[in-house]
């Protein structure tokens, strides 16, 4: 079979004027950027206020495993089949984040016949968001440093004298704004800054991946420019020396951050490889952030197709649970239907079981241990009122036993159904039959419920993220997170949601318990408030927000070849 | 009158598609970003490569001062006037960088009625070029820590087992490739990286304003997407403990960089406010690198027009002086003339004599000893053999008076002629008599030349851009400026030509000498190899290559109204 950037390049994209065309987007709606991509106004949502909304299909996965499970192949080969089956549909999708194109990873774009094209304009800048969020991201730390700087070398009194603005007294201890850069930089996760004569003060700060940013975030919950201001504005940077919150407001910076990210707000348009709509904005990682793209590309999607298909990161104990009690809480859109994604391979490796042997060979023992972690995803998601369905996406190696043993154990669930995806191999055609079962879930009707309310208390809330989200017995916090949880509940933030930073790899907090993990106790080292996003982070023991390269990224292999075309983007 | 947001958002642009083909530009050859931007592909000139080449107007200034001298304003008033005089003409200037832009000096995109318009496309992201500079810098400052990192954990024998790679033993003092970002930051200038517990080893590092980084100078002078490919290739990086260079593609990253900056080898094309034509390109600053705009951009305009108006950046010591002997040798595409613009208030504040009284009042001492620093810059462009027109650039306060004593004192130097522009308040019609005067000066003929050959020593070429650059008398070496001639000599970097990076704030190299310095000796601190973009980087004095946020920057002006529009941008 072709390499993914090969079965892209020779392909030829529809124009994307067309495809919006033919979406219903109006061409005053449109902005190209080149031929295969195009900015949407938010426009088209005024105009066709008065539509239905399209049924909203969320696609989540199992745990997931180095081997990847395949959910973006199996959101846009779904898309794909959904057209294919004569139902006007829509993709929403999160644009990549180059630290893991050049990284270890490669491009988000789907893979084999099951891909967003041309793979390279998606997998580089596309039409330049996460630039934006990084420029107004770091003008804000950049801001910030110099009031500290001014503040620091004149006093208070003789900087209000000179500037005409108040002293912000900022503690140069307590700078919660980091910086951001879109690379795997290691070295930058813990720095000093300020060195020099005349540059200081000298003190710590590090760098986050972009999309670990909080302004990334913001932009895949906001509704509209005046929204994001809004958020913007109630950024929380820093704290005084008396303890209180310095705001982007405050440092009056908010505004010049809206202005780098007015472009931004809207979505891109880019097409499958069956010439469907795709949707791409923002791209929060769901093990730091809530892990999911824009309300506002939902909200477009919505009133032109009659079906949106989006997915949400990791597994339905991370981007699911955030897509529903944060995502769904802001915009009210509830899904019809959700796909849980599972490979033999997976289940293998959620085993728990250390084995010698080829995951791609026949296990029984492996897989019937794994489908534990299955069953548990089936349920968490059911338990939110949704109907799931489960696609197994094939791979060339798998056992037509195993398959049907697997297909039968589903059957025992609660599961709506399944059925295999070949989306990878064969396109839309490859996931026709999945398409098939996963509109016959959206017929039967959802109840979608949250799993609290804001309301709550912050610790009810966590204890019940714990206990009902993860099938933990008991959750503690730490000596830092008590205070923390002291200063927001006088604060006054104690009625937002709860964004959970754990480990993916388990659903647990401890990437090496695999399975169903239960009678642990889920240890909150952290509380960090994110007012502007809306929401508490609690980080649950240690999360990186900034990955690194390892020995032989994937950067080693790219380059531009005698043509001039790239070559090497997996 | 308005404000230039304002001028500029009241005015009806023409689609850039219809400036594009009134420019000769084939739709197949054109790539629109939204109704008022679009690339511009290299395959013009490849179509057009038997055109005789459009006559080059470079435009440059005296010594500048706080007040700014209106050197786009200059170059755009020209290009509209030329067009309105009937010549076809187009504009190529460098792209704006957002550090100034929220910083102090606010927007570069001309002003009044002489503007490439929309100035806050321009002024913010345009085509995302200077992000995929910051992003392909970026991953080789990340590549290169993250080699160091793996190959000091692991040693180099192992490292070499596990990894199949050779180790390229950095040392970590000796790194000399920083890091940028498009901000005015000054806590970043000198950082230390790699702290924590696993992120080592601890070193220092800093930050660079993109406009400061190697690959800007690369892009701009850069033929063709293979000759980028090569450049980046070269780019020494650190030494190693042996103290032997380190290039991009011994690291293997220089593929992965030229991927980055593709799309960022096409100019962007926008329209002025009487529809003309500008290609936007590149932006590497004239105090720190070689300060013109790309010689892609000039080469394509060159075959579309009749006359190129381009600019190099602050006096003509500093971007005139590199856009003859760097630019214009590497091209081969010679001026056939050049303007100096002026202002009244300029030559006041170089005449070097403190005053208490307002530089906008007439004052005829200060006038007249200023006048010596504007014969001294029409004596530098004459040397290069090239006719040079003065632009007087007329602000309101001016007075007729002074007007006629200084057009009558420049019509007894070597220039050609002058006349007075009044782009800034009306547009073409005010620049119409410098535009006829300009067009006389390109009939003349110039004998364009160099101030040196590559192939004479570095000694000798430091020597001669001393003493007839600028008048010094001397050059003397630091001793560290001394050992890394002994080194670029040694491996055979000795015939490149020269960049001199030194304050533009006089013609030596200290800001606070005004007028004509002489018989000063020109103090060099370091000798820099940037092997990628093609020259030496000597440093005169104490240069900054990232700037500061002041007490009352320009961000707190910028914000969004309650329609959206973006307000505050100056």
């Amino acid at each position: 079979m072709l390499s993914d950037i090969e079965i892209s390049r020779q392909h030829t994209c529809q124009p994307i004027s067309q495809i919006a065309s033919e979406l219903g987007i109006n061409p005053d709606e449109l902005s190209l950027h080149g031929a295969n991509k195009a900015k949407v106004s938010l426009a088209v949502t005024n105009r066709l206020a008065n539509n239905k909304n399209a049924k909203l299909v969320i696609v989540t996965a199992v745990t997931p495993t180095p081997f990847g499970e395949g959910k973006t192949v199996t959101t846009i080969g779904l898309t794909q089949a959904l057209n294919h089956n004569g139902h006007k549909t829509c993709a929403c999708i999160r644009q990549p984040s180059m630290g893991p194109v050049f990284g270890t990873k490669g491009g988000a774009a789907g893979g084999g016949y099951a891909q967003v094209v041309p793979m390279e304009e998606l997998n580089l800048h596309l039409t330049g968001d996460i630039h934006a969020v990084s420029s107004a991201h770091n003008l804000a730390a950049a801001a910030l440093d110099a009031r500290l700087f001014h503040e620091t070398r004149l006093g208070a009194a003789a900087f209000t004298e000179q500037s005409g603005l108040a002293a912000l007294n900022i503690d140069a201890d307590n700078i919660l704004w980091r910086r951001v850069v879109d690379h795997n930089e290691r070295s930058l996760r813990q720095i000093k800054v300020g060195y020099g004569s005349f540059n200081g003060p000298i003190h710590g700060s590090g760098f986050d991946i972009t999309a670990a940013s909080e302004l990334m975030a913001i932009l895949a919950l906001s509704r509209d420019l005046q929204d994001l201001r809004s958020r913007i504005g109630r950024l929380v940077l820093a704290l005084n020396h008396q303890g209180e919150p310095i705001t982007a407001e405050d440092l009056g910076v908010a505004g010049a951050m809206t202005v780098i990210m007015a472009d931004a707000i809207e979505p891109t348009l880019m097409q499958t490889l069956s010439g469907d709509p795709c949707l791409i904005h923002a791209g929060p990682f769901a093990n730091i952030a809530h892990g999911n793209s824009s309300i506002i590309a939902d909200s477009i999607a919505a009133k032109l197709a009659d079906f949106v298909v989006t997915e949400a990161g990791f597994g339905s104990d991370m981007g699911f649970e955030k897509f529903s009690n944060i995502k769904v809480r802001e915009s009210g859109y509830t899904p019809s239907a959700a796909v849980v994604v599972v490979t033999l391979k997976a289940l293998k490796a959620n085993s728990g079981i250390e084995s010698e042997q080829d995951i791609n060979q026949p296990d029984s023992e492996r897989l019937t241990a794994g489908f534990a972690n299955l069953e548990w995803h089936i349920n968490n998601v059911s338990q939110y009122g949704v109907p799931v369905v489960v696609a197994i996406n094939r791979f060339p190696t798998d056992t037509d036993a195993e398959l049907e043993w697997l297909i039968e154990r589903i059957g025992q669930t609660k599961a709506f159904g399944c059925e295999i995806s070949e989306a990878f191999a064969k396109g839309a055609e490859g996931a026709a039959k999945l398409a098939d079962m996963v509109y016959r879930a959206t017929e039967v009707g959802s109840e979608f419920k949250l799993l609290y309310q804001t309301a709550d208390s912050l610790e009810s809330k966590l204890m019940t993220l714990a206990e009902v989200g993860y099938g933990a017995a008991s959750v503690s916090l730490s000596d830092k997170a008590k205070s923390q949880l002291a200063w927001l509940n006088e604060h006054n933030y104690g009625n937002l949601p709860i964004c959970v930073a754990k480990t993916p790899m388990s659903i647990s907090h401890d990437p090496d318990i695999k399975g169903i993990p239960t009678g642990f106790d889920l240890p909150i080292t952290e509380l960090r408030l994110n007012a502007g996003a809306g929401f508490v982070t609690a980080l649950v023991g240690q999360v990186m927000t900034m990955p690194g390269l390892g020995l032989t990224p994937g950067y080693l292999n790219i380059d531009i070849n005698d043509n001039g075309e790239i070559v090497g983007l997996a």
